[in-house]
C-alpha cells in the first residue's frame, strides 16, 4: 500500500484546510482526529475522493506515513499538544519529525524541541496566519527548529505557502527551536495593534461626521487602491465589513455587531513577553487594554450612566478629514511594527533566535492578516540596512514621520474633541515623541523622585547642552546620591 | 540572658531602618547578616548604645530569639528569601514565625506560605513602604500570611507603622499567604503612574512656558496645600527636588540629572499580574514603558538626529495653565488609580484573597510613597459602598471627573502642542472615555474583522438603541457567524 506523505492531526478548521491544502498540491496525506467522527465527516464531506486517507487509530496513522514520518499537529495550543506527543513517541524513529503549527507559546515550543531532540526526534514549531481561507489557499508559515528538520519539509511548505506578488512563496526558515512561535507570537501581536488603529480611525469618522458605517467604507476602501500605502488585507475586508448590510435592510451589519472584541491569548503573550525584554510595545498593550474594556460591557453600560463626556462635531471638512486620517493611521502604523521589530531584535539577542527581520517582513507579505504594501517598504528598510535599531531610523520611515506627524496629532486633538478614545492612536505618537527626545524631562523627575525617596542614586548628564550620560574616564557611568534629609543635601558620588 | 523580641536578618537599608524603628518603640532587637562587617559596622554605627544585639552565626541569632520565635527577612527578593528559610528550618520549632519583609512576587509568597505550613512554621509576607525615612520612623506595612501569624506581630507592626494624622496606624491584616505582597506589589504599579503623570506635567509646564525647574518647583509646591486634592508627599518632594540647586550655582540639579529612570520590577510585575487577570491597566503600563524608554539614551540620542518634531509655544494664560494642569492631574490620577483599585480586586477575587478595599488604601495615608490626602476621599467612597465595580462608579469622583475631564482633554492638547509626550495622561483619559462608552465602535469593527478573517464569531447588541448584548430568552449569549466567502453571505447562529 502506498504510504502518505505526511499525517495531520486534529481535524478542526485550521487541520481540515492544510490537509486540503497539501492535497491540492499533489501530497498524499494521512489525518486523524481524536473523535473517528471529525474524520469521517471530513473525508465523506469537503475531502471525498480526494487523496486524503483517514485513520482512526494513532497506531494506523502513524503506520501510513513514509519515512522518516512527519506529522503536523493542528490541535489546541497547550495540553494537548503534549498528549499527542506523548502518544507518538512510542511509535516514532530517530529522525522522524513533529510539527506544531498551532499557536503555542514560544517557550513551549523550545521546552519540547530540547525534550524531543533527547530523543532524537526532530521537532518544528511553526506560525501557520492567514486563517481559514489562507490555510486552505496558502499561508505564510513561520517555521521554527533544526535547520535539519526544517530541510525535510521546505518543499512542501513552499509549495503550500501563500505567493507573494514576486512570486516568493511566504515561507522561510525562521531559526532553531521557538523561533518561528516567537515570530507568530509577535506578527499577532501587531495584528492587534492594527486592528485596533483601523477601528479607532472608523470610530472617529463615525463620531465627527456622524457618518453611517456603509459611507465609512467607502472612505476606507479607496485606501486599499493600487499604489495606496495603506493597502493591506486589514484594510480591504474592513471596508469590505463596513458595507455589509444587515439582513437587507437599511442597517449595516456592524452597527449591529456586539462591541466585544475577543482574543485567544497571543497578544497577552506578547506583551508579557516584551515586559520580560523590556521592550516598549505600548501599541500593541493598548490593543490588548482595548479588548479587554470592550469585554467588560456590564461595567461600560453601568459607567455610561455615571460619567457624561463632552462629544463635539468636528469643524474640518470631510475631505480634510480625510487626508488627515489617512496619513495619520499611517505613521501610527509605522509606529506600531516599528515597536513589534523591536520586540523581534530583543527575542532574537535573548532566546539566540538569530532572526533576519527583512527576511521575516518579506514572509509576511501575503498569505497572512498582516500582509500589506507597506511591508515591502519595510523590507527594503532593512536590504538597505540589516542592522537598523529602529524601524524609525531607516530613512524611508524616519521621512514619512518627520512629513506627516502633525497630522496624527492632529487626527488625535479631533478625535478627542469628537469623543473618541484611541488609545493605539495616542500611545503610538507617544512612542514616536519619546524616542526622539535626547532628554526626557518627565525621566529626569522621575529618577529625582527615586533618589529623595528611596536613595535610589542617579546618573548624570554631561552638561545642559550635552543630554549624553556623565562617565569615568574610562566610561563606566558615575551615579550621584543626593542626602535629602540633611539641611545642606551634600551630594556624594555613589559609582559602583 | 534576656531573650530579644525579634530578630532581623538583612542589614541593608531597610532592615537596619527597620531595627532601629523597633527599639525605639522599646522592643529588644536581634540583627544578622551574611555577612558579619556589615553587622558590625551598623552595632558600632547607628545602633551603637542601643538595645540591639549582634549575632554573627544563624544559630546563635535564631538562639537569642524569644519563643515563638520571630524572624524578619529584610534581603533581597527572590533567591536569598529561599536560601535562608532554608537555613532557618533546621532551627524552628512548630508555631515560630517566619516574615518576609521585602518586595517579593506574590506568588513566591504563596508557595512558600503553603510549604512552611506544612511544617508547622507560620508566615508572613509583608509590604513595606516608605522607603529609608519610613522604616526608621514609620513604614506603612501590608502583611499577608495566616490571621494567626498576624496577631502574634500585630501589637508589634502597630507600634512601628506611620500613623495617619486621625491616629490610626497604617497596617491592617491584608489577608491570607500573598495577599500582603500582591498589594504592596499593586501599591508600587500605582507609585510608577503617579510619579510618572507628575514628571509629565512638570515636562509640559517646562515647554509650554519655557520656565526653570525651581518655577515650576513653586509651582507645584502650592498644589501641597493644605487643603490640595493633590496634596501628597510624591507632589512635596518633587516640588522640593525641582528646586533643589546644582552645587549653588544657577543651575537645578534635577536638569543636571540624567533622563533614566531605573525600576526593580514590581511595576513590570503589577503589568504582567493585570495581562493574567485581564484588567486593563494602560496607565501603569505606560509607566513602565516610559521608564523603558528612558533607560534606552542610546536610541533616543540617535533617534533624535532622525526625527524632528514640531514644537509650539501654549497661547494660554500662566495662571490657566496651571488651573488646567492642576485639575488635569487629579483626573488623571483618579483614573490611575481606579485602574489599580480595579486590580486589587480581580486578583482578590482570583487569588481568594478577600480584601477590604477600603482598609487597604487607608492603611496608605501615611508612611508610604504614595501617602496623599486625596486617599481619604478614596476610603470614604468605599465606606459608603464597599462593592463598586470600579472607583471612576463611586458618586464623589464621577462627579469630579464629569466637571474636570475636559480639562484633561484640555491639557493633553497644549502638552501635544508644545511637543510634550504624555503617554500616561492620554491613557488616563482614554480609560475614563472608554469606560464611559455604552458602544465602542473600535470593538464593533475588531469584532467583524476576526470574524472575516478567522471565523470567531461575533456577538449581537439587541437593537440600534440598546447597546446590551442579544442573549435568548434563558440568559444566554447569541453569536453568529457571517460566511464571509459565500456569495449572499449568510449570516448564521452558532450559540454553544
Amino acid at each position: 500500500m502506498k504510504k502518505a506523505d505526511i499525517g495531520i492531526i486534529g481535524m478542526e478548521v485550521m487541520g481540515k484546510s492544510l490537509a486540503l491544502n497539501m492535497e491540492s498540491k499533489g501530497y498524499f496525506v494521512a489525518v486523524f482526529n481524536r473523535t473517528g467522527s471529525k474524520t469521517e465527516a471530513f473525508v465523506n464531506g469537503p475531502a471525498k475522493g480526494k487523496n486524503i486517507l483517514s485513520t482512526y487509530t494513532i497506531e494506523d496513522f502513524v503506520n501510513t506515513l513514509k519515512s522518516p514520518k512527519k506529522i503536523m499537529l493542528m490541535v489546541k495550543a497547550g495540553k494537548p499538544v503534549d498528549i499527542f506527543i506523548e502518544k507518538l513517541l512510542p511509535l516514532l524513529s530517530k529522525g522522524d519529525l513533529i510539527i506544531d503549527g498551532g499557536n503555542s507559546y514560544f517557550k513551549d515550543t523550545m521546552r519540547r524541541n530540547t525534550e524531543l531532540a533527547e530523543r532524537g526526534i526532530l521537532y518544528i514549531g511553526t506560525g501557520v496566519s492567514g486563517g481559514e481561507e489562507g490555510a486552505l489557499k496558502g499561508p505564510a508559515l513561520m517555521p521554527g527548529g533544526q535547520l535539519e528538520a526544517y530541510t525535510l519539509v521546505e518543499g512542501l511548505f513552499k509549495n503550500i505557502a501563500a505567493k507573494a506578488e514576486d512570486g516568493k512563496p511566504c515561507v522561510s526558515y525562521i531559526g532553531p527551536h521557538g523561533a518561528g512561535h516567537f515570530v507568530k507570537m509577535v506578527h499577532n501581536g501587531i495584528e492587534y495593534a492594527d486592528m485596533q488603529l483601523i477601528g479607532e480611525c472608523v470610530w472617529t469618522f463615525k463620531n465627527a461626521f456622524d457618518m453611517s458605517s456603509g459611507e465609512i467604507g467607502n472612505i476606507i476602501s479607496k485606501w486599499n487602491g493600487k499604489n495606496d500605502v495603506l493597502r493591506s488585507y486589514l484594510i480591504e475586508i474592513t471596508a469590505d465589513g463596513l458595507k455589509e448590510r444587515y439582513k437587507r435592510s437599511d442597517e449595516y451589519l456592524v452597527d449591529r455587531t456586539a462591541d466585544i472584541t475577543r482574543m485567544k491569548g497571543t497578544g497577552t503573550w506578547t506583551v508579557q513577553s516584551a515586559l520580560e525584554l523590556l521592550v516598549p510595545i505600548p501599541t500593541i498593550a493598548s490593543a490588548v487594554f482595548s479588548r479587554e474594556m470592550s469585554q467588560d460591557k456590564d461595567l461600560r453600560l453601568k459607567m455610561a450612566r455615571e460619567l457624561t463626556l463632552r462629544k463635539e462635531r468636528a469643524n474640518e471638512s470631510l475631505e480634510d478629514m480625510i487626508d488627515i486620517a489617512h496619513d495619520a493611521l499611517y505613521v501610527a502604523k509605522i509606529s506600531a511594527y516599528a515597536q513589534g521589530l523591536a520586540l523581534l531584535r530583543a527575542g532574537s539577542d535573548e532566546y539566540g533566535f538569530d532572526l533576519n527581520l527583512g527576511n521575516i517582513v518579506r514572509g509576511w507579505r501575503a498569505g497572512c492578516i498582516i500582509r500589506a504594501q507597506f511591508l515591502d517598504e519595510i523590507t527594503r528598510a532593512y536590504e538597505e540596512n540589516s542592522q537598523i535599531p529602529n524601524l524609525l531610523a531607516a530613512p524611508r520611515f524616519a521621512e514619512i514621520v518627520n512629513r506627516d506627524i502633525g497630522k496624527l496629532a492632529y487626527f488625535i486633538d479631533i478625535a478627542h474633541s469628537v469623543g473618541v478614545p484611541i488609545p493605539a492612536m495616542d500611545s503610538a505618537y507617544d512612542y514616536i515623541v519619546q524616542l526622539a527626545m535626547p532628554i526626557m524631562v518627565s525621566a529626569q523627575v522621575s529618577a529625582q523622585q527615586r533618589d529623595y525617596f528611596g536613595s535610589h542614586g542617579y546618573f548624570k548628564i554631561r552638561g545642559l547642552n550635552d543630554p549624553r550620560i556623565l562617565t569615568t574616564d574610562d566610561g563606566k557611568i558615575r551615579e550621584f546620591h543626593t542626602e535629602w534629609q540633611l539641611q545642606d543635601r551634600p551630594e556624594k558620588e555613589i559609582t559602583k
